[in-house]
């Protein structure tokens, strides 16, 4: 006997395991409008408390996922692959990773999102290129994916409608720490891009949505679960972000540091970072047998300019300024410096990566409602990294700001962010482990 | 510092006790809009899987309660006390008791629900009564309670508005079985009515809300605490709903029923439930010391028949005709009498008092949805109840219908509601409880 959606409702309650079928008419009927949003917020909070089994994620993906558009990306050859991260402070990698894993090869069609609260976004980051724009249609999306290798654009109104609507409600009614319907939310619009693979960054740590190892493990093995069920080759890195990643945190001066990375240079924990997930985008296209042979191959693109050369090509192709690759000065950063200096001599024990993200945004680096504008130019450059040794007065990190008013609140927010300690703090390794 | 109204819904999601203010934050932001509906379904199904504290629970109670109008009862001299049931099939309770308590002395103001689903209401039977009228102001409510001793009339609108707002989404987001919601519901409405003492008669079984005698007194102790911390004397029994209550089951038969209790006559359990929950009231309105001299005041008010004289008065106070006390024939009963009979010999094991309710729905005396039409004139007589010896051929029930037609559909399963075994049936004790 079918059940009425009230009684979906109260099965799932009850901990019932629902059909493929039974989730997938409660996506319909909210679409429809034959189940209220009160009814679905009731059935959220009920998920929150007892879960989804595997299936039932994977039935609630696809009817998210089929609600807009699929991209079809047959035209471009090759196995496509993208890399997702659950949000960080610093985090730019997406931007140097894309054209590294191209230039190797391995086509990579990425649609970003924006930042929201103390994490940032990829599109804010890339929209500091002057005339860069990420609003391109499907079709021309998928031209430069095929022509340069990689292209990336925002989430268009057409891809996973059911997401937005859901995640709205989510976002208002407490049930957004849900660990299927966070999954859902992630791959039904990964899926959407018309991908073959998929390679996860889930951050652990404070400046991260998963707070604890054990939550970002649970969270990176229900993707890797869930996403292999939905037919699609995943793998999930851990990796830390109690420490912001790289040195720039910002817009225009995050990309800058993206593209340092594509020559060669730049901060060792965002090389790094780069490195061990490109090798998996590697392995997973094809392009490589295994991940030492994948880090010699992103190694030679780099060394030999093609990635350098794939970024350019395809900021020419999104309407951007080329020239900003080859000189990141071009990019604007806000001229006034305020240095952030240590109060006391010792060591750096740790870099509060949410306390930097919080004040970024005070900054107007970043938005704590979606309607927000920012500023691309202003941020802050962390300076001395856990583990340095400082004197009292020796630089701890610089913020760009439009006046040196501008500063006055923050400054001491983000020096407050620093650990001063007596002894070197043990080394914090970046990678946490491994899902696949 | 002041939390939003989503941190209000995280908290209680994780199981934090939110401060009486913070509750009454959220009735208040419910009805001015501020809160959405999406919202409190989701705080809802947060309260079905976290509970609420006591304390929580009265100031829910509260909030709910002071939504809308306390009715004003203070020119009624003495105690005054009201019964209310969690509902079953054939509870006329009401109809007998209130005027049988104000007899002794005891003011009973009432105000009561219409029937759903297979539980019948006290609204709908008192209607069979030619001319009589529950829509009363609440001026003449007041006036009637102090002339007559009793009135008994249906739920204002002003009464506890945030009760229905909030009724009406539990209804369909499955979260009406959480102990604490359905509290503060029952005492915000009760409370409502100006009295100073409740007794309530939480029924447990098959044809009751509560179906085990665990869940039920779950029930029956959290309302008496929650009551007792707002301010009333309240004392709760859990009496027997596995079987219909009495014999009849519909709605002028039922008020017949109540009218012959006044006379002395009637079935012995519903006369046995209307003395233990009428010396309750009485010991808590102050007119007898305990149980046993409530007993016998109520039997004299009975045998004297000040208790007939009461339900006269009240009747004509509330524009009925008085002359069906005293001659509950006047009340008519659909003409076409269908009898069900027993298949096989043996004794009356069970009556399913949920069946019966539910035929009784099917055959017009009650209503599936709040807006439909009940005809008072139809519904069943049970003739035989467990621990009867019956042959084959034994009347077991009389459906009372418009056309024999009308009776096709119920027949089998009104004979479908009675087991028939080999041996007779161990006493089912009514009286399961008393919380105080």
């Amino acid at each position: 006997m079918k059940r009425s959606l009230v009684e979906l409702i109260s099965a799932k309650r009850d901990g019932v395991e629902l059909s493929a079928d039974e989730i997938k008419r409660v996506i319909a009927s909210l679409l429809d409008g034959s189940l209220a949003d009160y009814q679905m917020a009731a059935f959220l909070m009920a998920v929150f408390f007892r879960g989804l089994g595997d299936l039932e994620t994977v039935a609630l993906t696809q009817a998210m996922l089929e609600s807009g558009q699929v991209l079809d990306l047959s035209e471009v050859p090759g196995v496509k692959v993208d890399k997702h991260s659950t949000g960080g402070v610093g985090d730019k990698v997406s931007i140097c990773l894309a054209p590294l894993v191209a230039a190797c090869g391995v086509p990579v069609p990425m649609v970003s999102g924006r930042g929201l609260g103390h994490s940032g976004g990829t599109l804010d980051k890339l929209e500091a290129i002057p005339g860069f724009r990420t609003d391109l249609e499907v079709s021309a999306f998928a031209r430069i994916v095929k022509d340069v290798g990689t292209c990336m654009i925002g989430q268009t109104k057409e891809i996973a409608p059911a997401d937005k609507r859901i995640y709205a409600l989510r976002d208002v009614t407490a049930t957004v720490e849900s660990i299927p319907l966070i999954v859902a939310s992630i791959l039904s619009k990964k899926l959407a891009e018309g991908i073959d693979a998929l390679v996860l960054d889930v951050k652990v740590g404070r400046g991260a949505f998963m707070k604890t190892e054990a939550q970002a493990r649970a969270l990176a093995e229900a993707l890797v679960r869930v996403g292999t069920r939905a037919g699609k080759k995943v793998v999930a890195l851990l990796t830390d972000m109690n420490t912001p990643l790289g040195n720039a945190v910002g817009n225009a001066n995050e990309t800058r540091e993206a593209f340092e990375i594509l020559h060669g240079r730049g901060p060792e924990d965002l090389r790094e970072c780069t490195l061990l997930l490109g090798a998996e985008m590697l392995v997973l296209g094809g392009k490589a047998a295994n991940a030492d042979e994948a880090r010699k191959s992103l190694e030679a693109a780099i060394s030999s300019g093609r990635a350098v050369a794939v970024m350019e090509k395809m900021v020419a192709a999104q309407h951007g300024d080329p020239r900003v690759v080859a000189d990141p000065s071009r990019l604007e950063v806000a001229a006034v410096e305020v240095p952030i200096t240590a109060d006391r001599a010792g060591f750096v024990t740790a870099i509060d990566a949410l306390e930097i993200g919080l004040s970024a945004v005070a900054m107007g680096a970043g938005r704590t409602r979606t309607d927000q504008a920012i500023d691309p130019a202003v941020g802050i450059s962390v300076e001395a990294k856990p583990g340095a040794k400082v004197s009292a007065g020796t630089e701890l990190a610089k913020l760009y700001v439009r006046s040196k008013g501008d500063a006055a609140l923050t400054a001491e927010r983000v020096r407050a962010a620093f650990s001063i300690g007596d002894a070197a703090p043990p080394a914090q390794p970046l990678l946490h482990g491994r899902i696949a």
